[in-house]
């Protein structure tokens, strides 16, 4: 049983100007706040989300108590990011499609529902949103930025577009961008999703209909993406769903689910479609496509790091093979050689890059560290 | 220029009894020969093909110049597998699209296009078509039989079916059965196409459609598993197609190509759904998943290859993650429990698992020598 928590939202007038050239105005985001902010407002946490996750971090509804938060391994009184001690604020992302303004809302200029025309954004443009709520909860500055993933990359982004407004850092199984194969991946999802006959440009809502083939595909690539190749020998190897009478137990079909491995993808897949908006899907895994900071610094990260000034904790996990530690040292390595004071941890862990939203007790003892070390600083009365 | 080489056709009226308990008659195989059958008929060397390969190993055709062997850089006069010295037969495999027998053809029972009611073929069910054609070829037993990938795993059983038909076996980066990893983006492939409206639940010939929605989207997902993460990075890393005007250079769209890598995706996608066939691509991904030869024995790979009495070259590519070094290793372990004659060399290239495809100076020198040293002890009148 976990604590009960709230869904707020926070409509912003004003327009917001986004990456592209776009804006967009009139838009709400959906946010939640456990623990209590300080006096001072420095124990404020603000906490990223990743693809299909929201501002539903940690604890449950009243109302709906099976809804537990996403990442309420890590956060609530107690947990490793302690709410006795943090005010922790999590925010669904623009775009996303649990609560905030998305593409199934209506465009505030034309009356209809924005489908394909919402605007295309980016990680920076969510951290400038973010930003914007941050002002209006009244902090100034956060003592972390934390996120996993694509949370991470925001964390990430956080420290070099508002460097003067975060303390801490903490980004978990990231990357300072994606490689071709991360592209590719999400590239063969958008195909999917894009030539679903009930995809209708974008437009599917008007027609009464959602392009669930597309989706179930889509999801059924992101969690073969997600697992490493040993855990998914271990939790189904070449286990059959219901061997039949035959020398080998195999049905022989090309389309009846034969392997466990087969049924629980379509499980996904399915469970996914019933709840994922196709449109939000496409944006988001743009947005990974996009995150790049070395860019602007002719690919040179160390460059486009130097803004950065906050302390930094970083973590990331053996078999992920989607955002590999690898790619963490490469962030790890530009901070350090930027000055900065970096902490970072490789966690030997089997379940691929899915492992960051797992119980892992040598990542949350990293973590609780990290966050105690913070904690002390403030009891301290400093701004650690 | 390569050689100009003539494919055949064999019909076979008899059924040929399969691993399902289905049977199938009067069916034709597609196949070449290149390279000249000694007297006493103990050259001959059989090629299996992989997924969309065919009977069309080497050499090109007369009247179509362009079209280009699959495995040219290995076989023909005066190359690793030297047709100067060995009769070499390339096969399509029942159920493919190439010429053999297959689900665009006609059913000998109810006289309509087989389409789904194709029967389910196995590895083993290859072997014993491709001995029927040995058969009719007068070819008692083989110098060796080879193939990479699929192919491989043929060859594989060859040893296991008919051990005193096959005096040498050179399987080239494959494995002993499909992981859970495999098996899982075989069922998303598979689940693109069977979800395609056009699909027609396999009888699309008769609605003058084709899945290509599918076929897409399976292509692109087998092309990422082909190629090594660092390859896609070297090719086509984060490069744009056509940078716009704008300070990142990126268009900002969920739909345009973007990336470079997006742009080969879709054109691999687009031209491998305007010539493969979708009941074949089931056929042929079930085929992978199924084969298994430990199954039998309780999952013990070495009692399972104590049938095998031949000689063997395995070889590996360091970077394919679709079928590992690992996955040889384990073969190769396997044999030599058995006291069998193993070479195995695990080859430091770039290109992941197309690697078997292509040109490498220290692969195809590692299959000359075996050949070569195959061919001195046929010269010297033995069957070595």
């Amino acid at each position: 049983m976990s604590f009960v928590v709230v869904a707020q939202s926070m409509k912003f007038e004003q327009p917001l100007q986004l990456q592209s050239g776009a804006s967009i105005r009139d838009y709400s985001l959906s946010y939640e706040t456990y623990g209590t902010l300080n006096a001072d407002k420095s124990n404020a946490v603000l906490i990223c989300h990743a693809l299909n996750a929201s501002h539903h971090v940690a604890g449950e509804y009243a109302d709906d108590p099976k809804n537990v938060g996403w990442w309420d391994t890590m956060i609530g009184p107690g947990k490793p990011v302690d709410t006795n001690q943090f005010f922790v604020i999590g925010v669904n992302n623009l775009g996303s499609c649990f609560g905030s303004t998305g593409p199934m809302h209506t465009h505030p200029d034309t009356g209809k529902v924005y489908g394909a025309d919402f605007p295309v954004v980016t990680v920076e443009d969510w951290v400038n949103a973010q930003a914007r709520l941050l002002d209006a909860l009244g902090i100034e500055q956060l003592a972390a930025v934390m996120g996993g993933s694509l949370g991470g990359m925001q964390a990430l982004s956080w420290t070099m577009q508002y460097p003067e407004r975060v303390r801490h850092a903490v980004v978990v199984a990231s990357a300072p961008n994606l490689t071709a194969e991360n592209i590719a991946f999400n590239e063969v999802a958008r195909r999917a999703i894009v030539t679903d006959p009930d995809f209708y440009e974008g437009h599917f809502y008007e027609h009464g209909v959602v392009p669930k083939r597309g989706l179930r595909i889509a999801r059924m690539i992101g969690h073969i993406t997600y697992l490493s190749d040993d855990v998914m020998n271990e939790k189904f190897g070449r286990e059959l769903r219901s061997a039949v009478n035959s020398p080998t137990g195999y049905k022989y079909s090309t389309q009846d689910v034969e392997f466990q491995i087969e049924s629980y993808l379509r499980y996904q897949g399915d469970k996914f479609s019933e709840y994922f908006d196709a449109n939000t899907y496409l944006l988001i895994t743009r947005a990974l496509d996009y995150f790049d900071p070395a860019r602007a610094f002719g690919g040179d990260l160390c460059a486009a790091l130097a803004r950065a000034t906050c302390k930094f904790l970083l973590v990331s996990f053996t078999t992920d093979w989607r955002f590999s530690p690898a790619r963490s040292r490469e962030m790890v390595q530009g901070l350090i050689a930027n000055g900065r004071d970096v902490s970072y941890a490789e966690i030997d862990a089997p379940h691929g890059h899915d492992a960051f939203l797992l119980e892992d007790a040598r990542y949350l003892s990293v973590v609780r560290s990290y966050f105690d070390r913070m904690a002390d600083g403030l009891n301290a009365g400093g701004a650690a």
